[in-house]
């Protein structure tokens, strides 16, 4: 029997993924949606989460797709209600919240899943398996595109919390994190912020597997070309470069098959079963990387930016 | 036998607080030191912890008093070299860096101890037992000091990983974690960076415990007077207060005897215990706060500051 699923934060990624992914899948019945701006949408019948929790008592599992601000408090107030959650990437605001939900997840026997969608990308597991055994030399990550057109009016992005280029950026990261078999830590870190907003337009991270091989990192918002997200880790054994976001893996130059990505599929079918066996899964790494990169970052005042 | 052991970094608080401690006691002989700047210095033999190492096999553990940016580089060397290893606060520049050593640590069987001196504070064990069943209301921290009086000349505080009002900060949030029973999660931050500088000079962050009690925190660096280092804690069942940096403590206006505060003699007993036992001690907590508020916080600007 499906699991019946509310689902809360009706955006850009919930309809181009989210839903989609809900209703080509077995595991999840989409009872009810809430969405703060939800006045224009014949399909949201809910604006809060507290409302569609009184109204829809059979709800046994949110998915949180709103912005990370905010989104402890909502996560928190289903978990107490006993619903297991689903959390969009990055989890939270912070880490202390990512924390906190975990710690009250496990008193309350709830599932949390707390999603890194480009790690379910289709080339990720094989570039994990081949780089497991591997003496990792060095690394280049290039995550270039255009933030008016992926992100167009999306102005939560560059507010406090909103992780500015690093939204994008914490998808390598969360890839990175995923195939390297080592620690990954920040050496330093160049942030550019416009003038008029909070978090960096572009950033320049060099990170360090296991305290020596160094990995290079470009992030930015203004690319005007084609986007490019890919991710290059050269060892002694070959080089590996992942691009179209981890999708599609070469080794050597040579590509390997690795599928349709279907990442949103995957990551319910995933939380279908986490709940099935009552367990969590929650890794902040990428996010701690972030947060690590403001922690030692050099910061840049640059031009003002407008959608 | 005393455990034979070697500092590396011989600035300020290696002459404050880790030689008279160390002399003190009799965990430890202090077999050699280094220092960057050792020049000038007729007690110090090294100029890096590479040359001690090699001179001094004889060394079991290493205690480092290095700035933090950096650290992590030192410690793994030691760690590599077979020597237990503790750290200043706090542990390193970032959190991922922290997490290497932890692995490698636990790897070689060696003990990594992350110290966090004002947990050790006379008060502190007596509040976190007072705190431990009682429902916290609300709190408040104010960690008002002269930088030019605390830490005079030492342009590093306010470099790219250096802190800023967050290096004495960090010590009101270890012992913050230290005493509430719940988790401690950053709701919102106000930073105030002087434009010549990298690290925030002034910050307001207000924090949850346990995602619904509000604890409003005031960290200055540009204090004159009487510098105050104060945490309160309102409970349904009282209040608690304490100062001088965790020395004092008071429940409900009077104050609790706690004896002597010898930080950094308490430290080392523990240091020796950790090494005699095996086992580690890290703490990332206070750390993690302060990146979570440079994630959600908001960015002003201010006049130049010049020690």
């Amino acid at each position: 029997m499906p699991i019946a699923l509310g689902l809360v934060g009706v955006g850009k990624i919930a309809r181009d993924q989210h839903l989609p992914a809900i209703a080509r899948g077995e595991a999840f019945d989409l009872i009810a949606m809430a969405s703060r701006d939800a006045a224009g949408l014949s399909d949201v019948r809910f604006t809060s989460l507290k409302q569609m929790l009184d109204a829809t008592p059979i709800l046994a599992a949110i998915s949180l797709a709103s912005p990370p601000v905010g989104r402890a408090e909502l996560a928190r107030e289903a978990l107490l209600a006993g619903k297991h959650i689903m959390l969009e990437k990055p989890p939270c605001a912070t880490l202390g919240e990512v924390r906190g939900l975990e710690d009250l997840a496990k008193e309350k026997s709830l599932t949390l899943f707390a999603t890194w969608h480009s790690r379910e990308a289709a080339g990720v597991e094989a570039a994990r398996a081949w780089l497991a055994d591997k003496h990792i030399q060095s690394g280049a990550i290039a995550w270039c595109e255009d933030v008016r057109v992926w992100h167009p009016g999306q102005d939560w992005i560059f507010a406090p919390g909103g992780l500015g280029v690093f939204d994008p950026g914490i998808n390598a990261l969360s890839i990175l994190t995923a195939i390297l078999p080592g620690n990954v830590s920040v050496l330093e870190a160049e942030l550019e912020t416009p003038e008029n907003r909070q978090a960096p337009i572009r950033a320049r991270v060099t990170m360090l597997h296991q305290g020596d091989a160094r990995i290079a990192a470009e992030f930015d918002f203004l690319y005007k070309g084609d986007p490019h997200w890919s991710i290059d880790v050269v060892t002694a054994e070959g080089a590996l470069r992942m691009d179209q976001g981890g999708a599609r893996l070469c080794i050597d130059g040579k590509e390997v098959e690795s599928g349709d990505s279907q990442e949103y599929d995957r990551l319910y079918v995933r939380f279908a079963q986490l709940i099935q066996s009552r367990r969590s899964d929650v890794d902040v790494r990428p996010l701690a990387l972030v947060a690590d990169a403001l922690l030692v970052g050099t910061r840049r005042t640059v031009d003002a930016f407008y959608f």
